[in-house]
């Protein structure tokens, strides 16, 4: 277990991730195992939830074995400590599902950005249940398909739709980017721990429909946004990022619509880089953020 | 009706806020009385509200009259347009009365600032429920008492002190600064639109008791605190103003205290500054706000 | 002069702003002026400069006249008080011609905005001294120009082309969207007072070159991006608009870079979309702003 | 080496911090230490720097040793690897010299929060140039001496006086909290590394004298502070931490000193608060903050 003093080639940087239940040993145990390897440490966070025992670890290795050799020097340590972990490189590009409705400034972001080298994600498609956000998509040469939904019926073809191109392309991730349908329990289920919606409020502030419409009721004088795990139980999924923007009195609830866009943008951005790079572990219901 | 050419010294320096029934003319007609009173505005501020069709205006008027004078020359406009008007001194210190109970950091924090000179207000009592603070008073040289509440009975007996030390000082605000105990609807009733309350949440997230508990429960990334009007309604008065601060996984329900602390303070704060300034306006559930 | 009771149809909507010598009866005058042509004010904001002794003024207004009327109402006004006035319609789409280079992200920004109409601008011309960006500009469906700038004389043509298109499109605003060659003191001198700029620094700290490098070597925790009129001295033009973002020491020169788009993007368009409203004024080297 | 898993006395906690040359296996070395030491790892950071090929590392561990036995087996690492190293009891007061002049905000921020139990600190003097703050000293207990600075005898003496006082007391930071005299190069040459000044602006804008003016002149729409170390090259040391507050055209030098008040308040405590828990290290002209 070293620090960062060799350079190696990026193909050679991992990232490891664990969970497990706190006991004495784990680090030297792992670190042991990186040297077996021949890693360099070159970024480390730890956590011990005091809310129900567990150790969360994150590691960035540099380490020119390839990936069967380096799971074969992890394997003994995960296995006396019963660790929950998972190997990746670094940087290599996650592949989402992108949902969208009729709303831009998501999808916008999230395609700008992936083009641009800011966000280790590839998308193979974006599935929508309007066609409105086609040429954007084409624009950033993404596969767009998109498949009304106006009842029971429709709706569970959709969703069989999504369940298909998780399965077709190997999705790692789906992102609701102001999708507005709202996902039945059992799809809930199969994406568990894999689908990050954003809800235009400050959670748990004003749940449900029209949250702007509700905070300019209120009279709150600052809105926000906020990225969650989708779970059956809507609105309450863990928490993975929030923003808030100041308001004030003279904005009409259309205005804080705008004005709210831009949080949703950044935020659902910033929730689905985290995840991309492996830095969102999940504790119970609240989220371990390794930034 | 003039800008701030001519200067005035400080003593014949007006704030004029009025509420009405929104109109064409209201403006002209009030610019020209304060033609007639051989006044110069310095500062203005407007505001229609679409929700309820009420105008509301907020003026700093430099005028070498009294009040008697400057109140005859507006009269005539308030009675033909249905002003609810006020007109006061700039800079007037507002009496106030301080409600406490054990934590020191919101009481602290006004006293230091009237002292400072950066808070217009005069405090002639904290009163607590508890003896804790009575040197804090003391060193500020505010007038300070304690009575125990353990029973309906000796609430009660509370709640009539303060609205005896209300009369005795010719209170015009009371300030919940961090009291702990819930207002009697009929006490809420006697201080409608004069008695501001802190609350440790970003609201409407986490009415109601610990809430600092309850957002780490729900692993919220940013905590707040809402300085708000009291109402008997707990926790849903009119929201004057809210600050937050980002927090992250590893803290714990008691860091998070510590955090707010420094929010609740200063959203207090400037929701007691903003009120003395005469700059807090009711628009039914929400407050028109002119900073 | 009356507050906002009758609504009137949005080309009706009129936003007027002048800059004129301080003295009194100023307001009472230009309220008579808007009374004769039957205007009602929904917005108005003023200032008192200490520093020059201007006073500034900004007001929307719904009328049911023609901008001929309006004008005739207002000009014996503007000749006493020797008014800067400037009267136009609100929502109006201002013409921009956009300056740029390589970086996408500003680009990006404000075309993506204007069609989503969060930006009351028309832009008739992106002109880039590199062709990265064309098929961006492409997508948005706004016309796009190259010219390769290398040495001098290039640079005077390029400068004639952006004279040129000036002329030829009506130009009221040119951005520099990071566009990174510096403008001649003749070009600033024929732009002033209506060319923006985004400079990638929180000014006046680190002018010129590399800003974020500098950052870097000075350990700064918060990196920014100043927009601000474009003067012949250098990041010295009136600041418009300001943001900052936090950082840390881990973050390398190129990270910062990065992660210091989103403020130059946001800046900008900020910057750009106040302007359009008519929201900026000049006091000297720096802005009124009316927010 | 262990994770968090055995709870130990609080009196058994302790903070290690170390750099040292950039090298393989020292984490591997140092967590063999710890384990030697029966020691519990509960939080640890680490940091590379490219600049200066320097590591840098904190770790709070739970032992159940003696600092004798600590030290015993860190020695022999902390020799291979060149490590310059520091062992402390976690939450240990640091004795801490407060300089002060007229301004009370900062040094009322310190003593409030060091005696509410928020600030590892203990202050066994405020030192000042005048006699004013001497009461504010008085309330929270802390000895305070003033001594007249008029010429450039009475500041040697001044001087002298403050290294007799870290002498005395076994000062290990000194705080300037507004101290409003510029130190000698040669006061700063013996207190580098453990003075800590509070400037009252966005570092590295508006350095020198009257920041606010210059802030004022400048037009900027943020104002901030900045906590540094102390050096000779005036305004010029490593940043600890930074703050800023947005402001607008309408507020005056003045008002500016007043809104820049809390920055600088809150951005001096939370410097002091990190470096009194050997959360800042020292990486050339910049600082690691392991927050």
């Amino acid at each position: 277990m070293t620090s960062d003093a060799t350079a190696s080639a990026p193909h050679n940087h991992w990232v490891l991730t664990f969970v497990c239940p706190d006991a004495p040993g784990i680090v030297h145990a792992i670190s042991g195992a990186i040297v077996e390897a021949s890693g360099n440490i070159t970024e480390s966070q730890q956590f011990s939830s005091a809310d129900t025992g567990r150790f969360f670890m994150r590691l960035q290795v540099q380490a020119p074995t390839d990936q069967q050799q380096f799971e074969a020097a992890i394997t003994p340590v995960a296995e006396r400590f019963e660790l929950d972990w998972q190997l990746d490189r670094v940087g290599r590009p996650l592949r989402t599902l992108v949902l969208a409705s009729t709303a831009a400034h998501c999808v916008n972001d999230l395609l700008f950005r992936q083009r641009a080298g800011q966000l280790p994600v590839e998308i193979p498609l974006v599935l929508s249940n309007h066609g409105s956000l086609r040429e954007l998509a084409a624009f950033y040469g993404v596969p767009f398909e998109s498949q009304s939904v106006t009842d029971a019926a429709s709706k569970a073809l959709f969703e069989r739709r999504i369940l298909e191109a998780v399965e077709e392309h190997d999705i790692e991730l789906v992102v609701l980017a102001r999708y507005m349908q709202i996902l039945s329990p059992e799809l809930c289920e199969k994406l568990a721990g894999r689908a990050i919606n954003i809800h235009h409020s400050f959670l748990p502030g004003f749940k449900g429909a029209n949250p702007y419409r509700q905070a300019h009721a209120r009279g709150v004088k600052l809105i926000g946004a906020t990225a969650h795990f989708v779970t059956s139980d809507l609105d309450e999924g863990p928490i993975i990022e929030q923003n808030v923007v100041r308001v004030d009195h003279a904005q009409s609830p259309a205005e804080l619509v705008a004005i709210g866009q831009d949080e949703e943008s950044r935020t659902l951005t910033q929730a689905v880089k985290w995840f991309a790079e492996d830095r969102v572990l999940l504790d119970g219901a609240r989220t371990i953020i390794f930034r």
